[in-house]
């Protein structure tokens, strides 16, 4: 008898198949028992008839735990009110494992529950969504910059000194020296463009911060392109469309599983180019006239993102924030040195910042001197002076956040639901 | 003028089109210069003719110093002679900045320099051939798992517990506990199979060893397939079916690539299905024919390694070692409790282990001995014998390492060139 997945299980219409997985819930009447059987792929009902099935199978079937692990065999046949249009008619029935008593029954748990019970809450309908749509979003991304002719370049993990200031730094003992975990692979990406011309990297990154927000992991996967010969202007096109293929992409592919998460489908079909583009100016504008106390030069935290995108219906890119704001590597606007040719791209509904990039400082002097400006320590950053020393061009890229934008495209309330196994403050278990 | 790669020129054959890149070499007569242009995607002959060009832009190319930015206009023709089929007859130079002596030059440099400027380094056509390689045989991986219906599970870079041993680990200070640095995805991609039938992880990993080898990171990328229901055979073959698609697909798509680092391109031919399989015990006595002195229960070290796959002229896998060489997850094989029901896959010409795997032990209370065995702490291990208590299934899964997969694709002796910024002991730089 052919195993079968349960996504497969339309092809089969009228065979006889088997199925491996785990009993999801259950309903009995007398003379019948419909399973619930989740197999990973999705959940089919299997219906034990009476008659079909010798008498300890049908007794089986009538004290089955929930989770235990099982083996059925049965004709497939079409059914207009399954959600997947077929059901089984249960042939064979074998028990693999009977599962003690489940923790984590149809009733509410806490989160703290949940969470500690991770390895088991990924079973349940809601999060398997939420996680195949995280691995659907992945590979939208990477296929999105393969296609376009971007070089995969993993940056390390382990790095000699901080992009971004010490204070929110893992650090561990690299035999005798001090290594810091990346928070960001885009000085190693620089390197990359300048090598290979479009580069992109991708893995995760780490930030040692104390905050407990609904947007903050200390652990979470960021995918970085950055592009020779490009400026601020291509940077902002790239980002749109990439936004767009990828939230274009995934709504196609994943609208069952989205629509299991009740997301409203309408929100996700408006990502389209154009999105809108305001400076930081107006954004300061809009953020003001939503009743905000803020001075120009302020930089925007998560209620101000808020209050932008909420202006919006999709995507909004915000451009040329006070040099202030931004990291030593951005360069300055030739037309205006108070401002960053950066741009922020802030997803609509209330998530945030999803992409901040920019085009990076290409003069050899001017970075030295913000290096030191920012009381960074040159040495460490002898070799990416270097870029700018051998063949220096302009140059661009952004990062993208993963956790935020499933976070975002599947409408959920907290990023922690993300990942597979989410770490954040009080958070490093199981 | 539209601004092309250097890969698609062969699409503009007769046209006028822009380069922009960094002059990789040169050659001079009196009345015309070679320019040789790198731009990331490929390295193209553009020729400068006096007669061509303003006389100030003729004495430009004299003066160009190596890896110089510049900007390129010119017509595309096609030349038999040119490793790409063309070349460029240059109407505009323009150059974007000077280079500082480029410390890199064509005459051979000691490893420890090279690596010193590794971020300059990734411009040599060499190493800009096996990164190529390496972005091809991620894409590879993925696309194979992807294509199967397994969901990508990232697993957690954080962990409370040692999988294999707490010797070999990074630590860090986690907001006053201690999170160890993952050693192996593989006890989450087990959480995942039973939630998800079939996952990969796939993700940075870390082994704090001491040794300097030519096989050993202490940072490095793994691929771990695990698949609920899977028992070695079906491990086995499916190790066995993924190397050879990725070794036949990379071969095919980066032949140039691997013609230019003078691959033996045969031997990556023969790499097809079935590969040869033998036990431990018969890998044992071609260890012994081959002169070494081992007694039956001794781990192979790279030396045996080697001198069983010399054996075979394709991949080799070895299966049921003893259980004491293992981790404490293997499962006893029920036919010879003494073997564990486990795999390794050897590469040949010398490459030694390319992936670890196996049936994982999936009865709770075997396991829980086995972890009190190996004085791992139980209490740390609780979430993962649940996966024992709910519903436990038969499940197999390895781990590959990309970093030797590269190197023996690219036959390099070495797997230092195999990663962007490589991290070995006394190597946390650039």
């Amino acid at each position: 008898m052919p195993w079968v997945y349960i996504n497969e299980i339309g092809q089969h219409e009228g065979q006889d198949v088997t199925l491996k997985g785990w009993l999801y819930n259950k309903r009995s009447s007398g003379k019948l028992h419909f399973l619930q059987v989740r197999d990973g792929t999705g959940i089919l009902q299997c219906v034990v008839f009476k008659s079909d099935v010798p008498p300890e199978q049908f007794d089986l079937a009538d004290h089955l735990s929930q989770e235990s692990s099982l083996i059925v065999t049965g004709t497939v046949r079409a059914d207009a009110r399954a959600p997947l249009g077929y059901e089984v008619s249960v042939k064979d029935l074998q028990l693999v494992h009977t599962a003690e008593s489940y923790p984590i029954t149809p009733k509410e748990h806490g989160v703290a529950f949940l969470l500690d019970h991770r390895h088991l809450w990924l079973r349940s309908s809601r999060q398997h969504a939420i996680l195949t749509v995280r691995s659907a979003v992945i590979r939208a991304c990477r296929d999105y910059f393969d296609g376009k002719g971007f070089t995969l370049l993993d940056a390390p993990i382990f790095t000699p000194a901080a992009c971004e200031g010490t204070t929110t730094l893992f650090a561990t003992d690299y035999f005798g020296e001090t290594a810091y975990l990346t928070q960001s692979g885009q000085l190693y990406a620089e390197a990359g463009a300048l090598a290979f011309g479009k580069v992109y990297c991708f893995g995760p990154t780490f930030r040692a911060e104390k905050s407990k927000t609904r947007r903050h992991l200390t652990e979470f996967w960021m995918i970085e392109p950055e592009v020779a010969f490009m400026d601020l202007a291509g940077d902002m096109d790239l980002a749109e469309d990439f936004v767009e293929y990828v939230v274009q992409r995934v709504r196609r592919e994943q609208r069952s599983h989205l629509e299991a998460l009740e997301r409203d489908m309408t929100v996700l079909e408006r990502v389209r180019k154009p999105f809108p583009r305001v400076t930081y100016s107006e954004a300061v504008e809009l953020v003001r006239q939503a009743g905000f106390l803020i001075q120009w030069g302020d930089d925007f935290g998560a209620d101000e993102e808020t209050a932008i995108s909420k202006q919006f219906d999709r995507p909004v890119l915000v451009h040329r924030y006070p040099t202030e704001c931004k990291a030593f590597y951005m360069k300055a606007d030739p037309e205006n040195p108070r401002l960053a040719l950066c741009v922020d791209v802030l997803a609509p509904e209330g998530y945030g910042e999803i992409i901040g990039g920019g085009q990076r400082e290409d003069d050899l002097e001017t970075l030295r001197a913000k290096i030191r400006a920012h009381n960074l320590p040159e040495e460490s950053f002898g070799w990416y002076l270097d870029l700018r020393r051998y063949g220096s061009v302009p140059h661009a890229g952004f990062g993208m956040g993963i956790e935020r934008v499933v976070a975002w495209i599947c409408n959920l309330p907290h990023v922690r639901e993300t990942v597979p196994f989410p770490r954040m403050l009080e958070r490093l278990r199981p």
